[in-house]
């Protein structure tokens, strides 16, 4: 019995209480007379019911099992106020997502956002990261390679001041998505391109850098098709040689996945051609990344698992990996859950 | 009777007496003792030749008739000192670039660099671009869509801070390819992420903007395959749409075209599949930006000829198209100059 897997979807259909309480939030910032009075935002749960039913129905129609849900990526915005800010809305939208996957817990599995702040060293979000993992049972967790959203003014990847982070998903055995948010950057559109740049740019720092020799069993997933590098993989091939590290695959490709959100059948025909299966995820980021219906295909943009079933150069055993196995084998609390449920493991395929 | 163009290339063999000017010159901003004597670099003619040598060897054994050859891009650096140490290197570098083209009429057309510096209006370089193209020969030029050098805290490509310059480009009836220079953000490998990322974001920023309603002649060229882009034309189509613009082609399409300089075969691919033909430029980049040879083709990474003449999807016309008529159109002082010499013009394929 199989399962497929949609790695990457943000709740962006959230009930308005929690954009009211933001504004409230953010305008307490300047005005601690704004400051809103409780953070119990007080969502019944019928209104978290429905607020999913858009996300659940699309669920059924694109014949997809099961979500990996996280907050609203753009939401985030880990730039804006101060760490205390962060915190406070971190645990409110990660507490929604619990409720959301809470109520179907077949249908959905939590993936957090961490309370990052330009500025607080990462090793203070490990307490949110043992909570939302322990206590409210999410599989993964999504990391902001630059919390300062678009000024990109904080230390790489594979600056030291992340291990402490890094050591907390080795224990803990979650995987962390590297998805920026928000851009206050007039230069950089967030879908269009500080997404797909912070991509390109966090492999390119696992190129230059050797964190999985200090890390070897840190899974990182590299949402939105890797960025250009699968466009580009003869270059970062070139690159990692000249740069005198082991081959692209021996260096970084054992401990990092891309996912298939790639809106068009030559994308995912080039990421299935020149990445190993093992190394990508099925995820659509629906809804609302790139909203609307391809007027050449007459069908949504982010419907990718209708370009996947395309690729004829596909195995079955690479398909199944792309749609369940790669996913189960990235997000091991996932599997054990699955398992329990009588799906089997992994490594029965 | 053909010609192959080569439309990106930089000078990386420069002699060593311009890399001692910059010492001193950027030497010269901390102690005014150390400032270099003079701007006269006493090169003599063979050592210029003896420089490009490797260069020439190259275009033989590649079959290419003539390289589009503007200063190192690394080099620039527009983010290093005063607005007068970027006037005053740009033009030591445009005037090498002009040795080597006015030592090698048949090879090389020249492309300059421009001398701009974060906060300094883009319209204090309006005279090096007429200087270059009007006294120089130069057929395009080089600009730079971050003059800070990864920081990018300056405005986008559509705001009317450029606009004097693109006025004069329309004038002139150069191109301009949009390049950034080398990374003083630790986050951002030059040549594998800053160069990439801000092929990206230029492209986003143009779906953003109206900038080819007031430059309708205004011609773009975004290196290194266009970025992300191709890989992501259904991010970049949809994005375009829920943006309420026209379709991608008819926003952004006539006025900007991606080169080759795409490292392997799958990227040469998805390119010529996904992009018009009349939208591609033959190029290499060559020597060094991915430097060395593929293992798994026993091929130089930046032998780009090669993908292009093992893509079997492409016409005749294409291919012509994408080797010499495109760079002749995108170029009209090279194709005046071609025709001189006995190449029928672009007109006439």
């Amino acid at each position: 019995m199989h399962v497929i897997i949609d790695t990457h979807c943000h709740y962006t259909t959230e009930p308005q209480a929690l954009h009211q309480f933001r504004d409230k939030q953010l305008a307490g910032l300047a005005d601690a007379a704004r400051k809103p009075a409780s953070t119990d935002l007080g969502i019944p749960d019928d209104v978290v019911r429905k607020s999913v039913e858009p996300q659940l129905a699309l669920q059924k129609e694109r014949s997809i099992d099961l979500t990996i849900f996280s907050p609203r990526a753009a939401g985030m915005a880990h730039h804006v106020g101060t760490e205390a800010t962060s915190h406070e809305w971190t645990t409110l939208c990660n507490n929604l997502i619990h409720r959301v996957c809470s109520l179907w817990p077949e249908n959905f599995a939590g993936v957090g956002q961490l309370p990052q702040a330009p500025g607080a060293p990462p090793a203070n979000c490990v307490p949110e990261l043992e909570r939302i993992v322990n206590e409210l049972g999410f599989v993964g967790v999504n990391l902001n390679p630059d919390p300062t959203g678009g000024r990109w003014s904080e230390p790489p990847l594979t600056d030291r001041q992340w291990y402490p982070l890094y050591e907390k998903l080795c224990e803990l055995d979650v995987p962390a998505t590297i998805h920026v948010s928000s851009s206050c950057n007039r230069n950089f559109h967030h879908t269009g391109a500080h997404y797909i740049n912070a991509d390109t740019t966090a492999f390119m720092q696992l190129i230059q850098g050797d964190l999985f020799s200090d890390f070897p069993t840190l899974k990182l997933i590299i949402p939105h098709g890797g960025g250009a590098v699968p466009f580009h993989w003869g270059r970062y091939r070139g690159l990692c040689l000249s740069l005198k590290k082991k081959s692209l695959l021996d260096h970084v490709m054992n401990n990092v996945v891309f996912d298939t959100c790639v809106y068009h059948l030559p994308g995912i025909e080039l990421l299935t051609k020149v990445v190993p299966a093992e190394n990508i995820l099925f995820a659509t980021e629906m809804l609302g990344a790139v909203p609307g219906i391809d007027p050449e295909t007459g069908h949504h943009f982010d419907d990718t698992k209708r370009y996947i079933d395309q690729v004829s150069d596909l195995t079955a055993a690479a398909r199944q990996a792309i749609f369940e196995k790669n996913a189960r084998r990235v997000f091991p609390r996932l599997n054990r859950r699955l398992a329990k449920r009588g799906y089997a493991g992994a490594e029965m395929h």
